[in-house]
């Protein structure tokens, strides 16, 4: 049985997502990165890089968000979470997830995460200033280049819908109005309503 | 014919070095980054990120490396460059991608791109001060963990040596001495006696 580990509110909603709505058995763990049980030894084992999510499988430990949801989706085809038999449109739902981690989450990532990049605290009180605008500035991208309509991909649930949500969760403590993005929060209110995603958000509260 | 959008020596160079070992028909268009070219009407109406790299198929525009390496990957598979039919092997493939685009470029791109995350200089200083330790810290990572060798994967040559050998030119100009990291120097050095890297490395000199 798939076993996952996770931390509330982190990136690891994306893929914890995904598995309710798969419905497939899994173990959830989850860390309190309070405490910093993400550093312990015992997790460390599993996921060197002392983040969350791991998705552990028989086969061994799966990191990387983008990593995850593939895997999910290509061992469950038959949910239906990513256009597995079209290369070009996979590329598309790669695109989506990749911006999601390389640019969304790290723009938000300055905010609480700025001791990462830079020692002293006036330069991390920097980037905090600037996250919300960053933060803007992707959405508006989003809203504009990425979201089709009524999901991500067009007219199927995929794999990009459970990033995307999960990024836009960030926004109100980012200081930012997900109203101000139409679209996005339309979307936001669709997934909301998803049986699967009030399930994850329970475990996440 | 696939158009592909590059500068020199940017990341754009891991899917640059899997078109050339392909050997597949490519027109390149290299854009000149000093002089903002990826800023202009003209490219931003094909990647709208004003990014690179950018590859123009006949069916649209795919950006984001970890996306356009797989899809590569996935319309030459007779030049075995990823385990696509192994769903977590491919994820295996996927989690190095996404390390690399989402933690080792990011941690790089604060040396010059400090502007996108601080507004002021002395933040933005405070971000390069701390570069070279942040690029130590993921090639430890990838040195114990993910380099499984000769190659990335193991015993065959995949898209993900493309990437890793991207991230180590930088090590350099990041203050770093590639020769620090035993495994990764000789990843280094055996990627540069492959013709498809001399062909793309003398492209981007």
């Amino acid at each position: 049985m798939l076993k996952f580990f996770y931390a509330a509110k982190t990136c690891a909603l994306a893929s914890h997502i995904v598995l309710e709505q798969i419905g497939c058995p899994y173990e959830g763990v989850k860390l309190d990165f309070a405490s910093q049980q993400q550093r312990t030894a015992e997790y460390l084992a599993v996921n060197p890089k002392g983040r969350v999510p791991a998705l552990v499988t028989d086969r061994g430990v799966i990191t990387e968000t983008p990593a995850i949801l593939l895997y999910l989706a290509q061992t469950f085809p038959q949910a239906g979470l990513a256009p597995l038999d079209d290369p070009f449109e996979l590329a598309q739902a790669q695109a989506v997830n990749s911006y999601m981690a390389s640019t969304v989450h790290v723009a938000h990532a300055h905010k609480r995460r700025g001791a990462r990049w830079a020692d002293d605290l006036a330069a991390q009180e920097s980037m905090q200033r600037k996250v919300g605008a960053n933060m803007i500035e992707c959405f508006e991208l989003i809203e504009r280049e990425m979201l089709r309509g009524p999901w991500v991909l067009g007219e199927a649930l995929s794999i990009c819908d459970a990033y995307l949500f999960t990024m836009t969760t960030w926004l109100p403590g980012d200081g930012v109005d997900i109203e101000r993005f139409t679209r996005v929060a339309d979307h936001h209110r669709r997934m909301l309503a998803l049986p699967a995603v009030q399930r994850t958000m329970a475990l996440h509260a």
